[in-house]
């Protein structure tokens, strides 16, 4: 363990914490004291069924999803009761660097996306006694999780909104994952995960970050200069003073987790490696969400999915920023087309449901 | 120096070697001896004007354009006088590892797209008195030269085919760039350029790689599990068996200098950093040629390149391999698309000549 003054209330608001007990792993292991970090927005409904559950993405926080809630947007906390869950190893919930021994540091276990699922089944279903979602919904992880949801409770699920992201992680994405994993694991300060601070493993962190400058966003955001949608006025400055400090303050052991688990996200793995069949098990109405100018979870890897899915349609969120459009810089712009599908979404009647 | 057995003749082919003399470089420093190693096709005709000049890509040898080059094909030796030059620090041509001291491995000087113009220019005017080219095409790092080729020699160049490749090289594709060599850097092997054999480098070189099988081919190549394009069977086999072999047995110096060289391509250096201007000065009918699948060198960069060009036309190459689709492994289906508008193109009356 060692402290790290990124993972705090300070810098990812105020949270809530959830202790699953001594949760068992599908790979194998244990994690003691297995905890959630969540926030919720609005309240629960008597008959507990105007339920959002938000999954995060890859190195982001319940946090990144603020933007995405609100009075005016389809998230309405007046309306839903809005659990925004951390994915284990993301810094907030367990994770390698908070973790005490046995499982700290290198010793922390490999997570699966199916893990992260039961445990914020568990969450919801034992703190809150909640038995049906109105709505999943959730970004590139996010939309990992979202897809195990689906496939897993199918009951349970009415609706399901991935956006930019797979049920089964493709080839390609498993090796863009894995140049983004080396970057890290080639610096000798990460020691085989034994460092004691991140700013041991500040190179590798920073070669990190800068092929995320080259996957994250797009041609076209580079072609049009488009540095301002993260607040800064050069492609220097987008690099050297945005995406390198914010990786370099993230933990390597909590990206690592993150990593792994990403790179074998797959819903197929519930039926033997049957992706027709695990995608056809589910029940919810769903709305496919891929952003037009994500270099690694481009619309087609998304449609060949959607195909597999009986109730479902493609909704292309169109974001020059590609894959880092999730971080909604383009405000309005993004948030409305956002709003726009998941408000139909929800307008559809499941089962007997309607909102 | 050290012996690299993968720049022999035995690899690569037979070919040439021109020495350039001391050669004085656009960054200051000069290479001794400067030796342009090539190849050439066909006859040089007794008016000296059937000439096609192609330069190499990055990583790449006059070898790599054998497939391209037939008497059933556009690049006809029958017809033509065909002289493929590799540019310098490729490993055959003038390279550190190949250079003695002063200028042996780290103490190699940066060469520029420019540079190996200007060298290319020398040894085809100088040696075979060559004073009018009736087409220069190349692939990638061979279109930065093209294009420079163009701008440069404006009244020379007849013709000119550009294929995925870039006039002035974009901020994404520079920051791509960095990623393949920090690879390399980042390797304790490598040594600051001073080891004594690629082997000491293995690992930087095949974390290069791996960032290149996420980059050099298409998410639809992986889709569609296309490996046979590349002789094996399985993504394990094409990144373990292929690309990882392909680019350890290389110089990493070698690579280093042509990346750097790569990252900085831009014939605006001509026209104070004017690029309408640049362009606007080439003669040369141009046929812009990127590949469609192509992630970092994709067709609408090149098309806002291409609207400066007074006398040009776009030709969109279909290839799933991406950007590797250069390699030809598809064969016919892309070679007879590069024929069939290399052909029109050599058809085309420029000033008073057709071929």
């Amino acid at each position: 363990m060692y402290k790290n003054d990124f993972y705090t209330k300070e810098i990812h608001g105020n949270y809530e914490l959830y202790d699953a007990g001594d949760f068992d792993l599908e790979d194998g292991g244990k994690i003691l004291d297995c905890t959630l970090a969540y926030k919720t927005f609005g309240e629960l409904n008597e008959a507990k069924d105007n339920v959002i559950v938000i999954p995060t993405w890859f190195a982001g926080t319940s946090n990144d999803y603020e933007s995405y809630i609100g009075e005016e947007r389809a998230l309405n906390p007046t309306k839903y009761f809005i659990i925004v869950i951390n994915q284990i190893g993301n810094g907030l919930s367990s994770s390698p660097h908070n973790s005490p021994e046995p499982i700290s540091m290198n010793n922390f276990p490999k997570v699966r996306i199916g893990d992260d699922v039961r445990a914020q089944h568990q969450l919801i279903t034992e703190k809150y006694g909640i038995k049906e979602i109105a709505l999943v919904v959730g970004g590139s992880m996010g939309a990992q999780q979202t897809y195990e949801w689906a496939v897993r409770y199918p009951d349970m699920v009415k609706r399901a909104a991935p956006i930019a992201g797979t049920a089964k992680n493709t080839t390609h994405d498993f090796l863009f994952t894995k140049t983004l994993m080396d970057a890290i694991t080639s610096d000798p300060g990460w020691n085989n995960g034994n460092y004691n601070s991140n700013t041991e493993v500040a190179e590798g962190l920073k070669r990190h970050a800068d092929i995320w400058s080259v996957m994250g966003l797009s041609t076209e955001f580079y072609q049009q200069e488009k540095w301002t949608l993260f607040g800064v006025d050069s492609a220097e400055e987008f690099v050297s003073g945005f995406l390198e400090p914010f990786f370099q303050g993230m933990d390597p052991n909590a990206l690592l987790t993150m990593a792994w688990k990403w790179q074998r996200g797959d819903v197929s793995r519930m039926t033997k490696g049957n992706l027709e069949e695990a995608l056809g098990r589910i029940k919810a109405k769903v709305f496919v969400m891929p952003i037009d100018e994500d270099i690694f979870f481009p619309p087609r890897d998304c449609k060949v999915e959607q195909n597999l899915i009986p109730n479902s349609e493609m909704k292309i969120i169109h974001s020059i920023a590609g894959h880092f459009g999730l971080f909604g810089g383009e405000g309005s712009y993004y948030h409305d087309q956002i709003d726009k599908h998941l408000n139909e979404l929800l307008s559809i009647a499941v089962a007997d449901k309607v909102f």
